[in-house]
């Protein structure tokens, strides 16, 4: 406990480093103060209400929790606005209320607290805040389906200046479950299956959110740390199940779900969520190994890592009661809960001595550092000025036609010319609620543009029929899009799934109310054991391509569905996952050729679930497939096609560098995504068929070619080696350059060996 | 090298302890007739051609063979006769000709061996010996639905001594996989989806086949050294598909995959199979840390470990080549090949010093070891007599009776009345070929009774017509089954899959031939990606039922099919799996009510292939299900329905026994299985969600009421722990009595608490 010369205290000297007050801070606080830093027990739509005269006023319920706790650690979700959180979302200026709100509640904290400590306010950013008018981008596997780290970076940036704008501090991203199976209800939340495209990803969104800190690690105005959700092998959750228990072994772990945690690590991650699933038979929660062993010891991590809601409570299934819980959860290595009971009780725990004083005080020194990082005690209400919104459409926007895949276009009817009469149907085509994903605040009248806005405005002659719901079996609009698909010219289908989350309203164009009946069949909490869309879906596939009319299918989707039919009967196939409110308009220019289908899957399209799980990097194996089904996917990881097309040289070596000879060799601009894929020929480690190493987008004209160079230094040939340590090993391995996973296994490779000759283990166990 | 005082080598002398003979048997040996020892290349039915009398004469390649190794380390398959092994099977007479061949080969083995050492015969003996007219027994899958030891030890006592009889000496046996996936086509070869429930049967089939050895572990003469198939995890392969490699992780290794093994280990089996598939990052036959690390040196194994047919050469995958392949198994643990390159070229691994002499000394001695322990330098080419064909088929029924499992009988349909008239339809009605399961030879004209036969010879005024095939879409057969359906007062209907190999000869019981067209759809290769019949079986369902005639739809099949259309509109369902020639006996015995339904499943019956895994033992999870499906399966493991009522007490403890009172409330004398299962309240590692740790059949007449006693000793409440040791550690246990898992979850439990409070570590890393 220090005072500077004029008996202000050390802690609150911001000339002082950051680690010097945070010492200060905490050899001046109580046991009960530092066990109320590491409280996030209140949902923040609790913590007020709204006053007649549209103001706020603060709640008992807060004023119990900061008396209780001498302050308050954190809050979770003060500025959400959706159905969830039941806070109306048709008035009030978000912005300028979410800052006055903050600045309400934070002034209370501080009030209350003896030493002033501020409370960190986090809110969820998924694809955007998830508040009132937040800009609401693309989910992340539309993200992953762009390949496209810088875009994505500037748009995580924006989504950081919204956040801190509205008063939040701190972004709770989802970045790091990988999408291994598609009945997870999730699967919008992964950037896609493969480890080394969602790292990348993983860091764009670090870097663009937390930016470049300061001295001392001091965050900008406009900047948010991030926690990044969820940490480790929440995709691995046996049939897809959500929070279920794993069966998820190490190596798996390691090779699959850590890299992009590690990635994020790297970049600079503020803090991690720990997650609900076990990992080797201890929730992750609760798993020292896990969070101190492979997190801060091996990776050197020295941010926060927060609980997933009510995860420490679980814990009682190992400890016998709450209270022992959070002690393992805190002595495992977790600094700050999220509404559970044992982290409020952490004062018990160390006055039983099921944890030590000292544990409690690392925790709470990294709630402090990211305090003063975020300059809360200079400024503990501060919220600088919103970002362009326009700025966040722009981004949103080109997210989303970055998104936009092209799966099959055999009979070229893509692109559509101008001049055809187009028959926009099924249940997707008119409605942008269900373009925008789960942990989405719902949008005002007029945001957002579907499919058949988009085509409209064109100038397209457009007709227009729903046909059927996105769910149940009602057939009764199915003639109409018979009749209008079979007057024109190409049919445009728009199918798909939903995680629109509840019955709700929306407005046309015109303003015009309308309800949306949920037909929720994605999100968190909505697996699916089948994987077909639905039943009225299926019959109106079947009813427009009997016209003979032309069809071209659009999927708006969170997760890849099998859909062996549409492949067959449509004349072209896309995707656009859930591309956010003006997907519309990504997919209308991609159907009129106005801009590059330039997606590529960032998973495994099943051709059904009976074939899961479809990885493109599975274990090598000569497997020759199901009696009744191949084993392969239906499109393979990579797949996007373009209007134009190339050829791809064989690869070089020259130097620690592969080359490649790209050409476009059709008469369109076009981008191509290569992609670097290893075929390890000889490994110590049993191989995974391919493993996607390096991608780089390249823009051609027509006739243009351009030589690719990948850098080969670094962890590129890395692999997971017998003892769980990531190192280059001895073998032989191929690398392979290509437009997918399924072309890269017939494309030509260059060979490399590594490393020594084999000997076989003798008299030393392993 | 020492010589008794006659100047007989001492391996010759049949006094002398084996080690001692063993010893002084491989000092005489150079280097490449040690290499031959461990050689088992060669297809047996490569070895030897009738002769057009009758004879077998040797050919060539067996010559090249016994010259090339100086002699022969083992044979496989030489008594095979099916479609594979390409040998005739319906002529001559298997016991007295499998004698006879083994004689002649064995003698020519043994000239050929400068120190006269005998050839082990290897044979296949999965379901009952795989040699002309050996007794098929219903396949594993149905042992396990009878959950009954005693009953199948002394099947398996029977089939050694067929082997025996036959010429051959080492039995291969499924043991060892657990059905995890009922898309695997080798699911039939399981015991089922339980650790405890397969460790019990791989007891009992390692008693039954080894029988008490004499001193020094000499076999008698009737009796088989075992080799357990696979070692290990081989049911975890991903998405069910065979020998592919997995993502097996080592805690379901250890918690569900190795128990069976151990409890073979420790009833002495004589050998084990190291599987094809990885286990951590490196295939079984590579993986020292498995077939050494936990084999020999956890467990104390002293047998031999015998590699799958090709997988030590796809240890070139890890090595480079053949060569350094073999030297990496046999430095891994591996003893003797099958049918690869690199364990005949050990001779020049160990010349370049890829592996040592002293590695292939300990196989080449654990070879030797068990043919000293087989008494073959005593008697190479002895065979004891033939065990009694009736004792075989009556133990082959009685397994079959146990193995019938009534899964519905809502409308109390069953047991048949005499007097009903029956319309026995489908494609498993009138067939054996399809009763019998993969890896079995032929069977001869007349031998079993199909479902339809077994009818009829009860005298019940019997129609019959089979509807349509089992699989492809032929429904002319179909307006016939609707007819005789409609015109009786209750219809069976058998469907089901077959794993009979190819197109065959089957013969009825006039001995009239008749060609079996190949409809496949499960056996070893024969995944499926959907787990639904086929679909002119859900037609002929569909009709059969809708004519109001009350229908029991019985199945015969080598995996759970997901019925659930079966399970809605049959009055009453059962499944006999694959129950051998014999089951239709069985089936028709239930049906009438002459015998009891005794089987209960030993695998969970999915509701559909979307819903995979579905096991009851999954790990612990509050998971509300699919939005499109429940997550519990159709039927649970366990269950089982009796003609009669049983009711349980409450189990309460009486020092370390829990006992339980059971009381038959029906009106017929019954079986119910009792069945104990933990679940851990509070464990140190996450729990499932129940285990199954012990069962009981208990025979009841009406009325009366019987205490059931479990012990709680020994590793009854033991788990696998964070170090993956297996010890009963601190916690509270439920103890629940039941008769299926599903009842488990809803019993009244006793409640016990082992062990000490916890404690959160500190500062130790894990």
């Amino acid at each position: 406990m220090t005072a500077t010369r004029q008996g202000t205290p050390l802690y609150r000297d911001p000339t002082a480093p950051v680690d010097t007050r945070v010492d200060d801070l905490l050899s001046r606080m109580t046991l009960r103060e530092k066990a109320g830093q590491l409280n996030q027990r209140m949902y923040g739509w609790d913590a007020y209400r709204r006053t007649p005269d549209g103001g706020f006023e603060l709640t008992d319920a807060l004023h119990a929790e900061t008396e209780r706790f001498a302050g308050l650690g954190a809050l979770y979700g003060l500025l959400r606005a959706d159905a969830w959180s039941g806070v109306d979302h048709t008035t009030g200026s978000g912005a300028r209320d979410g800052a006055e709100l903050a600045h309400l509640v934070q002034r209370h904290v501080v009030e209350r607290s003896r030493l002033g400590i501020p409370a960190l306010f986090v809110e969820e950013v998924p694809h955007g805040h998830m508040a009132l008018d937040g800009t609401v981008l693309p989910v992340n596997l539309a993200v992953g389906a762009g390949w496209d780290p810088a875009l994505y970076e500037r748009a995580a940036a924006h989504a950081a200046a919204e956040l801190r704008a509205r008063g939040g501090h701190v972004a709770l991203v989802s970045a790091l479950d990988i999408a291994r199976d598609p009945r997870w209800g999730r699967t919008e939340e992964c950037f896609g299956e493969d480890p080394y495209l969602a790292a990348r990803l993983t860091e764009a969104l670090v870097r663009g959110m937390q930016g470049e800190q300061g001295p001392d690690g001091l965050f900008a105005p406009d900047k948010a740390p991030v926690v990044l959700k969820h940490f480790a092998g929440q995709g691995a959750t046996v049939g897809g199940r959500n929070s279920a228990e794993s069966e998820l072994g190490l190596r798996e772990l390691h090779e699959i779900h850590l890299p992009a945690a590690h990635a994020g690590v790297r970049a600079g991650a503020a803090a991690v969520m720990a997650a609900y699933n076990e990992v080797d038979g201890m929730p992750c929660c609760g798993n020292r190994a896990l969070l101190t062993g492979v997190l801060r010891e091996r990776w050197g991590f020295d941010g926060l890592v927060m609980a997933d809601g009510l995860a420490v409570d679980r814990l009682a299934r190992v400890t016998g009661d709450a209270v022992s819980a959070g002690a393992l959860a805190l002595g495992a290595g977790v600094d700050i809960g999220l509404w559970d009971e044992g982290f409020t009780r952490l004062e018990e725990a160390v006055e039983r001595g099921l944890v030590s004083e000292a544990a409690l005080d690392r925790a709470v020194a990294r709630v402090l550092r990211l305090k003063f990082r975020l300059g809360l005690f200079e400024q503990p209400c501060g919220a600088p000025p919103l970002p362009s919104p326009a700025t966040g459409r722009d981004l949103s926007t080109a997210l989303a036609r970055a998104a936009v895949t092209l799966l099959h276009n055999d009979r070229g009817v893509l692109p559509l010319s101008a001049a055809s009469r187009v028959a926009v149907l099924g249940p997707h085509a008119d409605t942008v609620a269900h373009q925008l994903g789960d942990y989405t605040a719902p949008q005002r009248p007029g945001t957002g543009t579907s499919v058949l806005d988009a085509l409209r405005h064109t100038g397209v002659d457009v007709r227009h029929a729903r046909g059927c719901a996105l769910t149940g079996g009602d057939l009764s609009g199915v003639p109409e899009a018979i009749a209008e698909a079979a007057a024109c010219d190409v049919a445009v289908l728009v199918l798909g799934g939903s995680s629109a989350r509840t019955p709700d309203t929306e407005f046309d164009a015109n303003g015009a109310a309308r309800t949306v009946v949920s037909e929720m069949t994605c999100g968190e909490g909505v697996d699916l054991a089948g994987l077909r869309l639905g039943a009225a879906q299926h019959a109106l596939l079947d009813a427009v391509t009997a016209t003979g009319t032309p069809t071209v299918v659009v999927l708006v989707q969170g997760r890849p569905h099998a859909v062996p039919e549409a492949a067959e009967r449509a004349a072209a196939l896309l995707t656009a996952w859930y591309p956010g409110p003006w997907g519309g308009e990504a997919i209308a220019d991609v159907l009129l050729g106005r801009a590059e289908p330039l997606g590529r899957l960032p998973v495994s399209v099943p051709s059904s679930a009976g074939q899961l799980p479809v990885h493109y990097n599975h274990k090598e194996t000569e497997y020759g497939g199901y009696a009744d089904d191949s084993a392969e996917p239906l499109y393979s990881f990579g797949h996007g096609l373009s209007y134009t097309g190339f050829t791809y040289g064989p690869p070089r070596l020259s130097g620690r560098t592969v080359e490649v000879d790209i050409t476009n060799t059709g008469e369109r601009h076009g981008r191509t995504v290569a992609q670097l894929y290893l075929r390890r020929l000889v490994a110590p480690v049993w191989p995974r068929t391919l493993e996607l190493r390096g991608f780089r987008a390249v823009d051609l004209k027509p006739g243009e070619s351009r030589t690719v160079a990948f850098p080969l230094g670094g962890d590129r040939l890395a692999q997971v080696g017998a003892g769980l340590e990531t190192a280059v090993l001895p073998g032989t391995v191929e690398i392979r350059v290509a437009e997918s996973a399924r072309r890269a296994l017939t494309a030509v490779p260059v060979v490399l060996r590594v490393g020594q000759s084999f000997t076989a283990p003798d008299e030393t166990p392993l």
